[in-house]
């Protein structure tokens, strides 16, 4: 269900850029569940670079003990997770948000996660879910597109209009559902909505059956860095429910974590 | 709780060895949660670089999106997640290990965690809390020393001897609590333990209170490409309750995600 990172930008060489730095992450992101062991050829191909580019690539990762290798076959170690754990290691706030996702997630019985917005989509730092059967497996750092979830429609709220359509206008907008939004103008309007009432309901349209609410994490000079949401299937509670009975809940748990900023 | 990784190495460069990369890296790890926004001179400083070059390594991650600044400080974005989602999406198996982790932890009311080795390390790669007030707080990323925690020795026990004493030579070993083990013949005892019975206990080494037993994750070659572990506190559960009404439950569990392999 998560869709593709958007590739990285790859502006000419020049003073101020790195080139081979630049291909070197490229080179960890050519791995993926597709292509978790890849040969030299493989690499250069997902990549981009030249045979003998990649292989210095490759042997540098190889050194540093990011990556290994039986001779043919290359894999990522778990020590790329230390450049990850960087980025959530510097967000302490996640690991005193937890308990406050936990107690919601006991209080409605259903899944909460945390999201931060990258360009157009949302990225997931923390996520709680119910040990109810049917849960959806999303992961810390996964991504989805930010037009069509809850998480995104608050996030994109906290920036400009002009911004808000730029992004939009830079998202691969689909059907993903027959309920899904799909035009700029009216994506405009849920958008202004969510500002206005300060939290976002999405009903369907990122899946059949599953609907979402989200609420903001503020800081103290009013940003809003991230949101909380849960999510919860049709079937169980309807919108007008989870409305209802849950996004309080919800918003009360956003504004305790809003207030350890 | 968690010690910080190992600095990575830095030989010197040559034909083989991308310097600008392994520095470009050095610059991400030296984000942190003591650090987690910083001026070029705290990155130069941090990753061991001059002003000019951080300046430049600063400037490539701004544009590929893994940092901002606001003119003075940096900060990471979410987008570094990519880079260790790249590991944890080439390993799909955690996202079905999940429910079967879910289910012990149902079972047996206690946190349930999964990790793999990295050097002197164990790296968790999956966690599943309890919903009990205490528990540990620790992420898919985060590290702890092998030779203290049960998921550590069981993961050393699938290296030969001399690998077993090279890494446990390589740790740094401490009394973390008074019951600790620190004597290199005395692990290697406990770690021929572990690979003869495959299954690990370690009762408050790591941390005064602290229980832990550990199950393998075997390939269909034979090798440990992970373990499983449950951890309790000692003043709910005794290390012989854990053993005796735990550890089937964690062995079949982790021979449950051994069949998925």
């Amino acid at each position: 269900m998560a869709t593709h990172p958007a590739q990285p930008q790859t502006p000419a060489p020049g003073d101020s850029y790195v080139q081979s730095f630049a291909r070197g992450l490229q080179v960890i992101r050519s791995f993926s569940a597709n292509a978790p062991h890849q040969t030299l050829s493989e690499v250069a191909a997902g990549s981009g670079l030249t045979r003998a580019g990649a292989r210095r690539i490759l042997l540098t990762l190889q050194t540093l003990g990011y990556v290994v290798t039986d001779g043919k076959l290359f894999t990522l170690t778990p020590r790329i997770l230390d450049l990850g754990f960087a980025y959530l290691s510097s967000m302490p706030i996640w690991n005193r948000a937890e308990p406050v996702m936990e107690a919601l997630v006991q209080q409605v019985q259903e899944s909460c996660s945390a999201a931060v917005l990258d360009a157009t989509d949302i990225v997931y730092v923390l996520r709680v879910p119910t040990k109810k059967i049917m849960h959806i497996n999303l992961g810390v750092g996964s991504r989805l597109p930010a037009y069509c979830t809850s998480l995104g429609r608050l996030l994109l709220a906290d920036l400009d209009d002009d911004e808000v359509r730029a992004r939009l206008e830079a998202s691969n907008i689909e059907a993903l559902t027959k309920h899904t939004l799909t035009d700029i103008d009216a994506l405009m309007a849920k958008v202004a909505q969510a500002r206005k009432q300060q939290w976002c309901l999405v009903n369907q349209e990122l899946e059949e059956g599953l609907i979402s609410v989200a609420a903001p994490v503020v800081d103290r000079q009013g940003r809003m860095v991230a949101a909380l949401n849960i999510s919860g299937q049709a079937n169980r509670t309807s919108a007008k429910a989870m409305q209802e009975t849950m996004l309080p809940a919800l918003r009360e748990a956003a504004d305790r974590v809003s207030r350890m900023l």
